[in-house]
């Protein structure tokens, strides 16, 4: 039952973190902040990962409550009007978490082809 | 500006584990296969997990076709009419989640500090 063409499906783990019973941090906020610093923008970041402004607004405001302090700050007014960009603790949490799932893909190999076998 | 009683919050991390396009294995479909194996039954499983009898139905299934055979087998008649139970597969789609978490904690203790320490 083992096709070739099955047996080498890439297998990636993405972690999801949880500090405290009030934080969660996952794929879905993790490319969202990237986005956002791409973009400098919420709205843009929203649009281009195709989740509504709304949970956008949201996802960033849970991580900003959970950690006490802003992730992302936002300017008003001006020629472009707004713009968004990650504070300092936005900027961390993207670059421990991508530590994070690098080190867990490197170390979890076995496990991962043992999730992969199920597959075949 | 580190308050005693933040620095000891537990830091747990939950992969997220991608298999090809089509197969999607996280910490809520996980935790619903527990379920489902615990209480027989899918819609007893989505009312203790809090979530409609559809997504969980939905999530199965999703399941079901990313690997094109069951991680769900249920029974309908008899006198408890219906009941559900894992199959093989979706009893080793635990049992490997189960150990690759394992895994994933002791492994990233480094890692995963570096983010709770971002909540301190």
């Amino acid at each position: 039952m083992t096709l070739p063409e099955r047996q080498n499906k890439p297998i990636l783990v993405r972690p999801r973190v949880y500090i405290g019973k009030d934080i969660s941090i996952g794929p879905g906020k993790i490319d969202l902040l990237k986005q956002v610093e791409t973009m400098n923008s919420i709205s843009g970041a929203a649009r281009v990962l195709g989740i509504p402004y709304k949970r956008a607004w949201l996802l960033i405001d849970t991580l900003n409550q959970g950690f006490g302090r802003p992730v992302v700050m936002t300017a008003t007014g001006g020629k472009k009007g707004g713009g968004a960009a990650l504070t300092p603790l936005g900027k961390h949490l993207v670059e421990y978490y991508d530590a994070l799932e690098d080190r867990l893909n490197s170390v979890a190999k076995q496990e991962l082809a043992a999730l992969g076998s199920l597959a075949e």
